[in-house]
């Protein structure tokens, strides 16, 4: 049934109402902070989790267990396409889904002194949080420091987002300004409509990199901490061109900047 | 009421129920195609757009009409929350809400030759459609063109993720194939995994950038057009890395290192 050098070892033949909800209630971050999980879906997603986080439920649709690689989950379930849409946490219910532990990270035994890392202050937008991992990943940025106040990274819509970088890039939920205080002689860059333009302004291939709410930008008590303001010009031949790029895509136009430098 | 220079004209005062069936209906591509209207939601949108684009419904909430300036708008309605509620194709029903005309614009009469212009093959999400127009306006890109199965401008995710960019930046929906055709003397860029290094490669001030579908890249008939192959390096020491990166994510750093180097 399965490629040779797979194993499928299945447990259970069908998805519990109790499983259900349980899947459904990781929806609400009390029940993900609960029960330190959270959900992925789709195959793809799923696939490239599996091999770097814990799983707790591997839920796969029937008829679609063929060459399915074996990969460590407390329990593999084959469900109905019924049930999969029922415990989905998405408008087209996926083939697979899965429910993961949180990881926990310790920062603190991290030296970030000769590395390139992110603060989020205050973003709120999941799909924007899940879109500067992604970014993140792609940029080689391997720590993302989030203010608590910073949308949860195992939001459905985040964990989605991501395509699988969420195995990639570690993030830390903490207080920002005691972060910067250990790294007193790293440059911390933010970006600002008054800063230098940042194509001709010199950078360094370490520090920090803070991006803003959506809405009101740094917040004062971060703003005071930057050392570097840099600024993305604008090129629009309107005066009255947009007031801002939208974070996510400013912070990859940042991060492209000081990776092509170096 | 109204500071001095503003005059508001109310000519209703409440939101019939034809009106709003009407603005539900144009959640619908080929509503807003008999129309030839789009709704845009959230005063700021409404304001930012008002200037530049005919109006045929302005809807404002009743309460909040002071210091609002006047507005060319066939018809202005002070109407309930309620009632906006109803109209709305928001979760969260705006105070001010518009229907405006689409504006038809003839390329034909546009030299091309010395503008940076963007090709838009097949993109099918609204809102990295949105996000697209907008990084055009930020980087002073006047003219995108969007292959025919390209997601609707009109459609209410785009609009709302342009931010009122949609007013500065002209989208013209046409054979992508003959538009090429008529200036096989301008580069043709393309970004693909196979590519030279963007930041590397010489690039010109003027051109078309060709951005692919978010599952399926560039076609085949389109990647034959291509005169530069370009590739936006990933600097992950990671080797099962995001495969790519958001395509509005994208169009944003290949926009940025055009920009940065003229």
């Amino acid at each position: 049934m399965n490629n040779v050098g797979y194993v499928l070892t299945i447990k259970t033949m069908s998805l519990s109402k109790n499983k259900i909800s349980y899947i459904q209630s990781l929806k609400q971050k009390k029940y993900r902070k609960e029960h330190n999980t959270f959900v992925a879906e789709g195959s793809k997603l799923v696939f490239d989790l599996l091999p770097h986080m814990k799983c707790q439920i591997l839920v796969i649709a029937e008829g679609i267990n063929d060459n399915i690689p074996s990969f460590e989950a407390e329990e593999t379930i084959i469900a109905t396409h019924a049930e999969i849409k029922k415990a989905s946490h998405l408008a087209t219910p996926p083939e697979v889904l899965a429910v993961f532990y949180q990881s926990q990270q310790d920062y603190s035994t991290i030296d970030l002194t000769h590395k390139l890392s992110l603060i989020l202050d205050g973003i709120q937008d999941p799909g924007n949080l899940g879109t500067i991992i992604r970014i993140a990943d792609w940029f080689g940025i391997e720590n993302i420091f989030c203010s608590r106040d910073t949308a949860d990274v195992y939001n459905t819509k985040t964990v989605q987002s991501t395509m699988g970088a969420l195995s990639r890039v570690n993030i830390h939920y903490t207080n920002i300004i005691d972060l910067v205080a250990q790294y007193s002689n790293s440059p911390i860059y933010g970006t600002f409509l008054n800063g230098e333009n940042i194509y001709t302004e010199p950078l360094t291939p370490m520090g920090f990199i803070v991006m803003g709410n959506e809405g009101k930008g740094i917040r004062p008590e971060i703003e005071k901490l930057i050392t570097h303001r840099l600024y993305i010009p604008s090129f629009s031949t309107n005066n009255t061109t947009s007031e801002s790029l939208n974070v996510a895509v400013a912070t990859s136009v940042v991060c492209s900047e000081f990776r092509r430098r170096f």
